[in-house]
């Protein structure tokens, strides 16, 4: 059944997914606050700067009004930048209170708020209280938004407390080659798609110092149990860190040299300053900052996680990557389960 | 402490590891049953035909006698290949009938056996009985034979229902370079190095169509949950398969082009037929093999697993790998933690 749904946010994976939910027959509102962008969406269909060579839904509309983008909607679809996730979150409960419909709220954001290392969908129940909203459903797996463009063959987590939410959310985008898997376990969903992007960092340094293919399955391996311990010391159940915002998301991000983050950790890898990498990069690199607040989270929760640790110090404390490998491989043996 | 071992089997993986383990200071005998290897070994220290460019330490002791390769030894370490392990087996449990010393078995094949699907320790359990050895010991991980060669950073599991026997082959072998994993969960390990292989001719088959990482991160997550509901129906930990033998030997397996099951479905996804491949190929493709046990597993247990079925459908009964896909796209929509 055709549902309305606003989607916020018009970078490459927001502009995506309200392609296809139009194409799945539902009346798509994307929301941009840059005019010129909702001007060739509406105008040419095109959105250039994110996605080349691509031609949008010719009934997909774009709006620089939120509150038209708002009007009567089922649900809304947050696509914002972690940073930008309570700004906007503030100005569309202001809307929501005047408006009264409930939509359900899902969010596609990958990372934790800064400072306060929130997770996004904690940061959205903080803004818009439940009285004005439906269910919270987080929107998260392995996705680059180029080959979802190229209706390739992908696979996504829709997280929500509520199992009816996550069922809507499911429905509303499977089709042919989009494949929607339910879970109730909306942390674990969070912090998988948080912290791979650290994981990824470092498998981009092993492979710059020359190290193959063992060691990078080594340190995903590890890499996971060791954010599996971080997530569960928050409520999340383990098993979620084997699916697809854990292990599907991090093959994705840690073994393809398409990740920003995996560059960046291949040219500290060889010897480049961090100051270096991120004046080249000219973009923001998530892993650098996760880095900083998974090692904060870990020291409050009092969780063992060697690795993010290492690369932490190589981050912030100008480590020799080497001497940190070292110091990994010199622990002394452990069990592969080990709480 | 120095321990004595006898590694049977001298193929890359076995004559590596028994190299290693002469470097980690213990005495060791590696046995072949090919004289020419032996003198090769033992002469010149190296080993051609399986690891070239490599010279083995002058420590390193071959026997093409069994006996005497199993004189007074503390362990035993089975490198051959699956096939063989049975008889294997048996002339080795004949010899320690008489010697009377029982060592500790340790197994490093990928592997079930053909026809009866047994898992390799439960071959050596069938043929050397528990009075004449220690316990047995499954060594699995993500390790390319070449990189530790190279003393690339591996890890690698030690698993055993004896706490203190897999604790004894972590001491064995850890050392700078490799880092070993204790486990208890000798089934989920053994479940999991043999079923790597069909997800890695199935990740193969989407690269030949031209599918890109999201397809490839789908089915090695979706892959490695069927896998687990096999491995589950036996009696194994679902967390093994968050493991080394498990997401981590699917990394070195399914995203490796070096990986011969990789490279066998990715012919099959261009066009080829599986005749052609196999006779391309020259060697055995495990993968194949695997999926047809897999599958016979499968219905035995009465476990749902689309992907392995779909593997087994292309290899054994002709369908078209995109008529397949197909239809695993258009089942209903599942939760991701379903049992």
């Amino acid at each position: 059944m055709t549902k309305k749904v606003a989607v916020l946010g018009a970078g490459s994976w927001g502009s995506i997914l309200a392609d296809i939910l139009t194409e799945n027959g539902h009346d798509v509102r994307l929301w941009s606050n840059v005019p010129a962008q909702v001007a060739e969406m509406n105008e040419f269909h095109t959105n250039t700067h994110y996605l080349d060579d691509y031609t949008y839904s010719k009934d997909l509309h774009a709006y620089d009004d939120l509150k038209e983008a708002l009007d009567q909607v089922d649900a809304i679809l947050f696509v914002v930048p972690t940073k930008a996730s309570r700004i906007v979150a503030k100005q569309v409960a202001t809307i929501l209170k005047e408006t009264g419909n409930k939509p359900i709220v899902i969010h596609a954001s990958k990372g934790l708020e800064q400072v306060t290392h929130k997770r996004i969908s904690e940061v959205i129940e903080e803004e818009i209280s439940a009285d004005i909203r439906g269910s919270v459903v987080v929107f998260s797996g392995p996705s680059h938004a180029e080959e979802v463009a190229n209706r390739d063959l992908t696979t996504i987590v829709s997280a929500s407390a509520d199992p009816a939410a996550a069922s809507f959310v499911q429905d509303l985008f499977m089709n042919k080659f989009l494949r929607i898997y339910t879970n109730n376990d909306v942390i674990g969903v969070e912090i998988g798609a948080a912290m791979k992007n650290i994981i990824a960092v470092g498998a981009g340094m092993l492979h710059g110092m020359g190290y193959g293919d063992n060691a990078k399955a080594a340190l995903i391996t590890r890499g996971l149990a060791e954010i599996a311990r971080l997530g569960t010391s928050f409520g999340a159940n383990q098993l979620t860190f084997m699916g697809l915002s854990g292990v599907g998301d991090l093959i994705v991000t840690a073994t393809s040299v398409h990740s920003r983050n995996w560059r960046a950790g291949d040219q500290l890898g060889k010897g480049k300053s961090l100051d270096d990498v991120v004046a080249d990069m000219g973009m923001v690199i998530e892993g650098v900052g996760t880095a900083k607040a998974a090692y904060e989270l870990a020291q409050q929760q009092g969780i063992d996680m060697p690795i993010t640790n290492a690369i932490y110090d190589v981050l912030y404390n100008n480590k020799e990557i080497n001497l940190v490998i070292e110091s990994l491989l010199n622990r002394e043996g452990k069990a592969e389960l080990a709480e």
